[in-house]
């Protein structure tokens, strides 16, 4: 058993108390390196990786690093900068590595949750990283434990470990095949077992995953987000197909289909808010998805303005592509504060009510006398869209039109993403001119359904939050600890 | 002597290692309030206040409570928001409170130099913050030492203290102006002297300080910029005066000058990089003159291209400027992460070339073929330049013609700001054309003085970063630490 | 899954250096607690058995609280008053808790292997805590892998966890008797499943394991050593019975034995160095036993001395007998230092020859000029002894004749019990007068095997370590981490 | 001012609460160390030091480390073994270092106070260590503020800073002796004034202070105790003189008497509990002082009893006296805890009465059915004592006759021990019977004055906390913060 040493670090104090978040958020974020021969820079090139994956999860991260087979890890709670010592892992010696960064949210944090998850089996030292999340986990489960199995954490991740273990007779193909047949929903995973690194990608491709290859080696890259690539030299080879599963190791790459692709379902909400502006996932340009948004709402509902503002960071670049779409002037209305980490608390009196202006200052000469056009990416409880457009207003804005560059979030996502329920969507409950007057706009409007599939390109996208009907059926009401 | 408590917070240790600069860096905020009765909210509104500060300084940060005379101060190594327990902080009953926010450099961080200072002395107890630098510490502190007192830190503002001691039985007033003409140099200062509340700007007005007042209430407050007023509901009232000694206590304000003002020198780069957009400095928008910047650059070297690209965050406003005077499209073609924060090293290794892309990430698809003009507030030392526009040139643009929104920096600031010798600075080694080259730009241009004078409507401002020209004489040359 | 939650707590930096022990090492402890209605002092109770079971394990402590079969474990690694929240534990109400601490080792020091060990089964969530060493572990583990199970930790306790999980339909007491002769090896285990707390003794009771009761309450107790009945009132009850298994829940009691038990082979050295010399085990008081070994040594070899000096702590029990028996006055001859925690590290300097000086510092008034008679508990690698010995000589010790309380320790124990190599064990390669000359002793004499036979009454102790004759037969080469 | 680097050390967070003390305390512990040329185990010899003196003060820790004229100051809260790094202070190079060790209080205790004190002054820079309190430190203090001095701690020794810092004009011996003379009081002080060592003791040698001389090299070495030059290796030379100044450089050593000596006043409580028995202080054995209390004891009052126990750890040698003179058996009644730090609190419930069990627990079978004669150092508040009474009982004491190994103590002390008023003391308040029945004791019996003065060997020591009658007069009402 000397393949695992979890080394634990210090919970940074500050963090314990989150303040509630205001968007939709991503639960996790994979990377995965492969070599052939013993690098020295495998670790610290999955510290860059995850860097770069760091807005797919700040409760925790960690990276297995692999030497032929001995598997070590190094997880904790916290961001990446904060878990790892850079020092140490750049004398890690290896030729694989995987890495995980999780969403943190308040109740279920905690470390044995964090990934890499490892299991000793008798197929050897497995560690697994997931992002997504399973609809058929319960049922699972209680099969397991009826059958003897013991689960010693929370995540759904488990559960694969534990499919894997009881198919591993079966030898390795067929036991992931087998395995990845039976979990149902959303998984992108990447796993070492023994010396040989996997990838697999649930059949309708609902999470993202790509492989790229560091230029002028041989050493290959996995990743969530393509933008992962780009900060370690990598180039993007293409995307990991729905329904593929593919096998690393020292005799080269072994990749085929476990599932059958007919269908396709990506997760739009990827586009919308939680990838990167420079990634590109399954060929698509996040960045001119968000522009073209704002292109598109420039012409939905057009209205006569001074500035258009976009909130910051996530409504920036649909705010650009309104500007220019428009031809009215874009400015930069609200000043971001670079310093509000998630470890800001607001103790409770009158001083909270200007909580928000700690985050977002809104510029006085800009907005004062103006009517402005303030863009955003989504819209979920509204809460904050009431405090800014007031924010606005005290500035002196004469007029508050707010676009949304995403259709009304009306339902629950099954897939990994955190909504906890659908009375939190102010979508959920009233139309388009109750929320307008709930958040004291004078105007309203969200991209269209028919505009986003423009954008994107077809159908072949999941819009389950948005039109409650969702790519896969049979799900589970209640759910596990997602990732 | 129980008006005193420190207490010494742990330093985060992921924060020893820091990148060095590639700005020059403003060395202090300051922050105080003042009600004549007692409030449960004013060591609350200190924080938000240091919080708006932030960027002022990332070393320490440290507050003082006031509760009628009795003065409490807890102060750290790291982020406001690490420093203090903001619950804590909430159930801190008192009538006043000052805070302070210091730079981070290598050589000198250490907690016994973090601010507000206190001393005990005939006067009573003595709470001190300090924004600016004196060119005459070291004459001072040894004209001191030779009649008997001791220096605990390494700070110059430890001899305003001493100063303000020797002259105590002047009387308070006369105490803090004789104090305030025989030091030289730039310094606004906030104290609090048993119940009283001081504010002193230096006779040049070299570094920025501003009275508002609470909306609704008698509670004054003083700050380093107005964007620190906004956070705390408070309306700027007006600037303090160059030469203006201000003293609150419960009977009321009394201001006076103690010091001739016929001229004026405020400092330029607080426009041009150290302040908040949001803020207002002296009568004049931080937002607008950035903006102004842009717009003259637009027309000072005009080029054709395809998109405009600011450097992220400094650059932006300006390049949104250059944008709209230009009619060339303004893209976001930079991707900051939000996740780099000051702890992050980077080891000795081959992936460590790749390392500004941890900070920026190129956006292929806005870049690709086109010919971008890059917009950046200010040029330092060069070499992110050069990275930079080399990465803009492997993410496919075919020309990078790059604009600077101020002028050239070829001397030292005397007076706060963190230049460590006239070494560093690339345009005190070259011309224009031999930096173009040198950071491998298709063309540079930099805002001309006579432009900036334009903009910032006239001479009354330091320049002596650019011309070597100062508004002081007689300045020391041996530096003590600096705030 | 919301059964579990555990809180991960910093590790203090200044243990991670852990000077080499000279002393045989206890595994771990346990403690349990039980009572029919919810009280709100359970946590606390808990924690103070634990600090009472403290000398038995520093590595890590763990507490499951059972709040009628909802489970929350807190552990981390450290001493117990690091660990815990003694606050948060106040206010935890629950009507049971188990609770273990662990012993350091450089090698697999780790969070995923402190206890209790967690795992939710088709018998519902299961807490465990396990002093003691399997014997058949790795067979067992390899059954379970080639039967789909998976392993998490590198802790044998996790393969009972797994057996249990597998026997689950066999309902509880009979899945609990198959497990338990299943296993084989030294166990003292108590565990929580549902609202049920099991204690079980191995068949051989070489773990010790009693049973006590607070006085005027109903609530039950359980403990390795009955000084942490002490500490929280209760009066010992009994012992628990080798083979017997014990079930507590809210109808009462149940007892019976899952295996026969003609033999008894409790282990020797928890009467010698292990357990508190308050503790009563199987009927037997530790201090007595320790001052008889004093008395048995002052006959075994008699010498002519002038101060009988007990090695602290562990050798002043036995100091004293042979001072009594002998009429050699006994005087404290070595200091101990109060502060020497398990931090202290040397640097590799000419200062480290006198480290052990920094632990024990001679008295020279108490040496100076005399025959000393030296006694310490036992005799591990001899590299402490040697430099004891060179310090009271330097004090002025003109004779020094070493005794010890047990007889040579010239084999391993595989019963829970840290010995990493025979080869380190001095007695295994010398003879008693190599010994002598080796650690510079006048004279050497170890307590005789048929005189701690006397002592303890009889031959049903495990004396493995002296004679390497075991009363288990079949014993695994390779050994999991014991606990 | 490069003179100076503090580095601040994380605080132990578990270190927060103290559990109030039940013995008087001693303020602090000072060690020095010089050396003619640059040495590389300077800063590890003053940590040894340091640790050997730890029990003289808890609460902070600091060494300045001098290269011949640089000083470098390392301190913080907390243990010496948390406080510093060892690996990094085996790295510092340097001929001279002081330290110091400091006491907690709960209130004060804050890292501004902790020594050595640092000054910039006009005969260069000043490092500080004392040990003591001055008696009319207000005094003088207020003197210097209404001269001009401002006061940053609220540490008395930083009245002694000012004072030289005022006399430097007349050059260092002069400054010295003259501030010496000024202050009144206990001092035993250690200074670095550029690279000169400085030791001076106080004219009535209150506080210890000894020389000493590493075997085989030139360095010398100063400390509070004997013991801690055993942990460097140094021999004792021998005590510095009440009102002797000693100057140490690299010329050689200079001494002379600033005061005249005709008195002598060193404290007796070092001999009862402060000192480590294997300490000589002055010339006088702490181990024989307590051993020939405990022999006093047996005769002034003797009682038929059945077995001496000491209350650990401060009673041990007293009892062990005891039992020697008296024949009576000498046996360990009551076990400490090892693992019970100062970090050890007690939430207020039921079990809290059970409270001093953590730290001692009664041997039941040494205690029941027998006469016991429990012997402790001293007797303060008397709170303890009645709990380890009734603790003897329950464990089956059939009597308790306690003895105390020093007179009554009655009234405050004013030169450096930790009682905060008269009131505390038991001894105060009532008479030798009223204690004996408050305490639940069978007899009570307190070492007499007169035998005292026979085991110390005469009158030259100060009995103020015995007989109220001080060896100082004008003492200040109003104390500052003693070290």
């Amino acid at each position: 058993m000397q393949n695992k040493t979890i080394k634990i670090h210090p919970i940074n104090n500050l963090r314990n108390a989150v303040t509630p978040s205001h968007k939709m958020e991503e639960e996790c974020g994979v990377f995965a390196m492969y070599d052939t021969k013993q690098i020295d820079n495998v670790a610290y090139a999955a510290y860059c990786g995850l860097f770069a994956l760091q807005h797919r999860g700040q409760e925790s991260a960690g990276i297995t690093i692999a030497n032929f087979g001995h598997l070590e890890t190094i997880k904790g709670m916290g961001l990446v900068n904060e878990v790892f010592n850079v020092d140490e892992l750049a004398h890690k010696m290896g030729n694989a590595a995987i890495g995980h960064v999780r969403y943190s949210t308040t109740g279920s944090s905690n470390l044995v949750n964090a990934q890499p998850l490892f299991a000793q089996s008798v197929m050897g030292a497995i560690a697994l990283a997931h992002n997504g999340n399973l609809v058929n986990a319960n049922q699972l489960r209680h099969e397991l434990e009826m059958d003897g199995a013991i689960f010693q954490t929370s995540s759904d991740s488990e559960v694969i470990l534990n499919l894997l273990a009881k198919r591993a007779k079966l030898g390795l193909e067929k036991a992931i095949s087998d395995t990845c047949t039976t979990i149902r929903g959303a998984f992108a995973l990447v796993m070492m077992i023994g010396n040989k690194l996997i990838a697999v990608r649930d059949p309708l491709g609902i999470r993202p995953l790509c492989l790229g290859k560091i230029r002028g080696t041989e050493t290959h890259v996995l990743a969530s987000e393509s933008c992962a690539l780009d900060i370690v030299g990598a180039d993007l080879v293409r995307d990991i197909e729905p329904g593929e599963l593919l096998i690393i190791d020292e005799t080269g790459f072994k990749s085929f289909k476990y599932a059958p692709t007919n269908e396709r379902a990506s997760c739009s909400f990827e586009y919308i808010y939680f990838s990167r502006p420079d990634s590109i996932l399954d060929g698509l340009d996040v960045y001119h998805v968000r522009e073209s948004a704002g292109r598109y709402l420039a012409h939905q509902k057009p209205v006569e303005a001074d500035v258009v503002v976009g909130v910051p960071d996530s409504g920036i670049v649909a705010a650009i592509g309104y500007s220019e779409e428009s031809g009215i002037q874009y400015s930069m209305g609200l000043v971001r504060s670079k310093y509000m980490g998630r470890s800001f608390i607001l103790p409770s009196q009158s001083l909270r009510e200007q909580a928000v202006k700690l985050k977002l200052n809104p510029m006085r000469k800009v907005i004062a006398g103006k009517r402005v056009i303030l863009v955003d990416d989504s819209l979920v409880r509204g809460t904050t869209a009431k405090k800014l457009i007031k924010l606005l207003r005290e500035a002196g804005a004469t007029e508050v039109h707010f676009r949304l560059a995403s259709p009304m979030v009306k339902s629950e996502c099954y897939f990994g993403v955190d909504i906890s329920s659908k009375e939190e969507l102010i979508a959920s409950r009233m139309s388009v001119d109750e929320i307008c007057r709930e958040i004291g706009a004078d105007s309203l409007d969200f991209l269209s359904i028919s505009n986003q599939r423009k954008i994107l390109g077809g159908e072949q996208f999941c819009e389950g939050c948005f039109t409650a009907t969702y790519p896969i059926k049979d799900i589970e009401n209640h759910q596990e600890d997602k990732c």
